[in-house]
């Protein structure tokens, strides 16, 4: 009890704290000899009174080594992972993964689930019919050793100390902290066990950090701690002032990607996709540059065979790979509502969190870590920023099911919309890339 | 839940709290529908963000009426109360509020129990064969209407949000903020129903605030919340850089307070008494300045009326008032061990918080709330700072029972004394009033 106090105190003082204490405070989170209360007192001391990169490369460690760290060793080469800070209509991973691992790189990713107005990989993946996330230690390191890739959820015994704190941070108002969500993230990532890690740090409307510079502040601090525990880290900065593909919701998401891999959809989605695949090769040491990764991802996407890689992954998890050339054997919703706009222009502004909201409310995302979500619900946006609307014309489209609240979500989609006389500023897609 | 992140982020951020908002925390902190972490957190952020005069208002007002507030409008006139942030041989209640009474003030007190290396006034009464501190409200308003002093302990109903979150700042490394002593202390007063309150911020080496700067500052602040709150508030920064009085221990302090008042023992110990009673007599609106209150105090201390307050005191709440007259009634410890000095010199410095642990070792403390305290044991000192002493010398002496630890005590207490060569500067023994 003195102990915790005695740490509390000295970063409420705006010291350093010892490696020692640093363990002392995530081994008590771990096994209960640090109480909740002292818990967030020292986790509000240090979102005020930050820390250094020794003191953050300490926390990472401690809570990587919290639980076990996944042993990788028997896949040969570079293992790569990679993480995006959230977003919405954001398919990245089943776009980018594919077309990493059909250049050669070894992608072994944990994801996660969607909760509050952002999605989750796992949840796109299980809206394919029989594909299965809850894959063994063993099968997960077979699979990626035979076809280049898996992706599962995480395990349980994974950085429980993150657990324990996120748990914590989301109901005190400490979540949009530096060095707690680098910790929070990297120490997730290294006890997956990767070499290489690719971060995807969203900024914008729907976004953990409230400004582009403290996104762009967050990646470097990303890259950087991530690089003192000895893998090789790179983030982007990507823009989440919209969604960042035009489909919202998990089977709809699914399609997406499917077309984007088929060739039939470029823009955006494929454009971070193919970027974010890049540094995956580059840092996985399979490409100098990442002008020469990008080449060569084009030529896999043009050839087919990052569908191909797709669906091997999905048959190798149990998933009908047929979904892969026909998006129709995927959950299809009831009804297709379409949202006209209330004024004409051109489109000024969409609150991607309150789209997100919108999908949730129709029953593609969870308010509670326990409520079921709808595989086939969701949104299909028809307008970007900057595009001219006309009063009247769909901007969006609902699809809806019995158990989707239309009302809610159709009143979260007009406050998102911002409609203006002259054509507002786009904001640019990649804000920033740290290597 | 959404209230209580909203609360905490917006302290977060260094931002002013509405009454609303400080309500909802404060009855949030009793009612049990803020958790203890968000507690905590809102705590911490107050700590490193501070509030502004009108915030402190709204929370003391918020944890006064957490709470009943005492009805004491049946007594006739200006009710006074003293508080001390507490002490080492500080029995200035024992002596300050008889003379007061003596003087015609309605002295109605409520004090506390001793914990870690502070006496508390309760213990002390209690060391009277016989005395009664938990009469019921109407008979300790029956008898300060009847002789104008009553001494009792604080009912569990008196600010109870407060009992929520001291206990928590404890623990949490939270207590020194400036905002959150204020409250802590005002409110208890202001629920104990009394027009003015005396205060007693000590300031040194046994002192809540640990610099003299802070001390003052403490004082300052809540005589301006008090005030702002409609009561008449003063306060003096008294010297703890050495035991007020010799005596340290509960029966011994209780006979000190009667030599004080018998004339027969003049020193810091009722200087101190003195002036805080000068500020109950001016605050009570019965002296126009503090000086012609001292007049008055002396004409009463000079006439035995100040001791036979006291006596008619421990009669009304049930004690033996021969004690006032013979001290040798009072428990007595079996033995007394005297402690040479190990070197010879100048007394340049008492560590005054170690005396007050060493007092507890031997059985005159609390070490957790639960533990019985032994009436009879305790310290007796035989030098002040600046005196000279011969190696050899006895400095102090040990009273003892069964039950004490004199191992530990001698440790601490010769760990707790500095003798230099040549004569130290010795502290004022008051720093500031505030009125």
């Amino acid at each position: 009890m003195m102990r915790a106090t005695e740490i509390i105190m000295k970063k409420r003082l705006g010291q350093e704290l010892t490696t020692e204490e640093i363990y002392t405070f995530v081994v008590g989170a771990t096994n209960g000899s640090f109480e909740d209360y002292q818990l967030s007192a020292l986790l509000m001391a240090i979102c005020l009174n930050g820390m250094t990169d020794r003191e953050t490369v300490d926390l990472t460690m401690a809570m990587a080594y919290s639980g076990s760290i996944l042993d990788l060793s028997a896949i040969p080469g570079a293992k790569v992972d990679k993480h995006s800070t959230g977003g919405v209509g954001d398919t990245t991973t089943l776009i980018a993964a594919p077309l990493a691992a059909a250049c050669g790189a070894k992608v072994a990713k944990m994801s996660g689930r969607g909760l509050g107005f952002t999605g989750g990989t796992l949840d796109k993946l299980e809206s394919i019919p029989g594909m299965r996330i809850d894959l063994s230690k063993e099968r997960f390191i077979q699979q990626v050793k035979e076809i280049g890739i898996a992706v599962i959820g995480q395990t349980a015994e994974l950085a429980p100390a993150d657990k324990t704190l996120y748990a914590l941070r989301d109901v005190t108002a400490t979540v949009d902290s530096l060095p707690l969500v680098t910790s929070s993230i990297l120490s997730k990532k290294i006890a997956a066990g990767c070499d290489a890690v690719v971060l995807d740090v969203k900024t914008g409307t729907g976004a953990v950090m409230p400004t582009a510079e403290l996104s762009v502040k967050l990646a470097e601090t990303m890259v950087r701690i991530g690089s003192l525990t000895g893998r090789r880290f790179s983030a982007l900065v990507t823009d989440m002032n919209q969604p960042l593909g035009l489909y919202v919701g998990n089977a709809l998401e699914v399609k997406e990607a499917v077309d984007a891999l088929s060739g039939r959809a470029e823009g955006p989605l494929l454009d971070v996709s193919l970027q974010l695949a890049a540094q995956m090769i580059r840092t996985s040491g399979l490409a100098a540059t990442t002008q020469e990764a990008l080449v060569r991802l084009r030529a896999k996407l043009d050839s087919g065979e990052g569908l191909k890689k797709l669906a091997e992954m999905i048959k190798a998890q149990g998933g009908d790979p047929r979904v892969t050339q026909d998006t129709g054997l995927l959950p299809q919703a009831e009804k297709i509502i379409p949202l006209p706009a209330a004024e004409g222009g051109f489109v000024a502004a969409m609150k991607t969190s309150d789209i997100g909201y919108a999908a949730q409310a129709l029953g593609a995302g969870r308010v509670k870590k326990t409520d079921n979500i709808d595989p086939a619900v969701g949104l299909v946006m028809k307008k970007r920023l900057g595009e001219p609307i006309e009063k009247g014309e769909p901007w969006c489209e609902l699809h809806v099911n019995p158990g989707s609240d239309v009302e809610e979500a159709t009143r979260m989609l007009e406050s998102a919309l911002a409609v203006s006389r002259e054509p507002a500023p786009v904001p640019s897609l990649v804000h920033a890339v740290i290597e």
